[in-house]
């Protein structure tokens, strides 16, 4: 159902489509700037919960609630969840696949987390195993900074190539293409684990750049494609410094990223909300693709959007066991059918 | 290319077919039941390295270059990896997957992950996007006890109920269907997590029972087949009491599960090795299809085997958090392609 065009990169003939995305985020991200475009904005950190870790799991199980209310699908339709996070064994993903009785696939790829389940939600449905999938991911600043790097009550200064971990969840309901107007996954590149020798848990855009770069330039070759042939390459959570490194890469590479190029963690914040190098997260790109990006392309500003989610996949332990850390990057290629 | 038949289990028409199985096991699992089997008996524990983390990498990396050798296919000719752990941010399968220049997507489904990773692995060979695809996973007694119970320096008591995480690592090579005998992935059944309420980190198999029946049971009805139409059915770790737990769930459903079934947890380790109800971990599961059961189907003494990983999907901060366990099976059933 699928073909080959590359050791990397997978056309999906059926065109699996998206039937809407969903967003839930923090009241930081509601100041910033798609303000207008998510579903819903948390009026506190903490959702109404006990802890973040709580709150996390429940806004991604809101996030798929809303997601499958705006499909207007039953929560009987739903055929298949695939989750993940950056909690430690994923717990946000799991927990709120819980409530929903439905096959679950957990998936772990940090803050490539959103296109990797597009990708493989886009497997499912192409090759008519399930024919409506929810693919969801969401990070929590207060969750992730405390896992990650410090106790938040320490209040650390913060080092200049930090980004700021998003607290966003959100969900694209795919399923088998129907008749009309609409936008569908047509081609996704996994990525290739690549580690250039990062290792400062504060400079995860450096880390990342060189894998943004590599599935790019691979899902390129596959589809014969130019940068130019899109109305936006989005990579997920670089950051200004990352993006300006990746854009150096690709330049180096013979690839010009000015024009149609953006980036989600340089997207989401606005300037005077001091994130010094943006969003990071694996709800960072989940935000923005889930709510921006998918109105751009449904007022057709936008019909060929390459989304290449970035993903750090370092744990504490390895990085205190002296490991460098290993990056990776899924695109997800989504266009408009009438396009 | 797949025909749903439930809406949990897929047929995989095109029958992907098991190349070849690999084992990498410590010291303590070679004394075991199946030491005959494997393919590769550590010394000791670190493996060369110096720490137990870097060990469990290294037997995943093993695991993958050993099936490839015995596939008898080159690494160049590898087309995808799947590999998830029990570590935090699964770095055993990301740092193993480092050393492998192929597309790789990393999951996360604790104890389940084999069969969590040959379910995906087979969806990509059937569809026709991957012709070759390698699935693995690692468990490590060292790295599992320390990161979800005590330090081992401490050497706390161990309740009667617990299960000793098997230091093991299992890779499947899965390729598109060729002329010949062989055996294959005939069709997967994906979990729905399931929480009965257990909140016992020492008594997992319990909490992994009743999820075990009800993927085990969506399978059998989708299939219309009887637990006799099977040579073996395996579930992944739970344990003697576990196994004791679910085959009396199985009766109270109408299922007798006395003739044809093994666990793997309690078949790994002999009675005098003192693992109180056996074997854990995603290695368990990992070890013993990879040596013993595609031993036995090679041999046509099984032709029919459905493999059921269990997994249990907390974290030590959900269970600090005061939560309960929740859990998930994934089923695959392996055939012999000329039964």
């Amino acid at each position: 159902m699928s073909r080959k065009t590359g050791k990397q990169t997978i056309v999906f003939k059926n065109r699996p489509k998206i039937l809407a995305g969903y967003t839930v985020v923090g009241p930081k991200e509601g100041e910033g700037h798609f303000s207008d475009k998510y579903d819903y904005i948390m009026k506190d950190d903490l959702f109404g919960e006990k802890s973040y870790e709580k709150a996390e799991r429940k806004m991604i199980q809101e996030a798929i609630t809303g997601a499958m209310m705006k499909a207007k699908i039953e929560p009987r339709q739903l055929e298949l969840l695939i989750s993940g996070d950056l909690m430690n064994q994923i717990i946000s993903s799991t927990f709120a696949a819980r409530h929903f009785n439905v096959p679950y696939i957990g998936i772990y790829g940090a803050c490539s987390a959103m296109a990797e389940a597009l990708l493989l939600g886009a497997q499912f449905v192409n090759g008519g195993s399930m024919d409506i999938v929810a693919c969801a991911t969401a990070s929590h600043f207060s969750t992730a900074e405390k896992q990650f790097r410090f106790p938040l009550e320490q209040g650390n200064q913060r080092p200049p190539t930090a980004q700021w971990t998003v607290t966003g969840a959100g969900t694209t309901i795919l399923s088998k293409n129907v008749e009309g107007e609409h936008k569908y996954i047509h081609s996704a590149t996994i990525g290739v684990v690549e580690d250039y020798g990062i290792n400062d848990l504060a400079n995860m855009g450096a880390a990342m750049a060189p894998a943004a770069r590599s599935t790019i330039i691979a899902h390129l070759e596959a589809l014969n494609a130019k940068v130019e042939d899109y109305d936006l390459i989005l990579t997920g959570d670089l950051g200004r410094l990352g993006a300006d490194i990746f854009i150096e890469l690709m330049k180096e590479s013979g690839y010009n990223m000015i024009k149609n190029y953006g980036d989600c963690g340089r997207m989401i914040y606005k300037k005077e909300q001091n994130t010094l190098q943006g969003g990071s997260g694996c709800g960072c790109s989940a935000s923005v693709l889930n709510s921006y990006i998918y109105s751009m392309m449904d007022e057709k500003k936008y019909n060929r959007v390459l989304f290449v989610a970035t993903g750090a996949l370092m744990s504490t332990l390895s990085t205190q066991q002296g490991d460098t850390i290993p990056c990776i990057a899924h695109a997800v290629e989504i266009r408009n059918n009438d396009y």
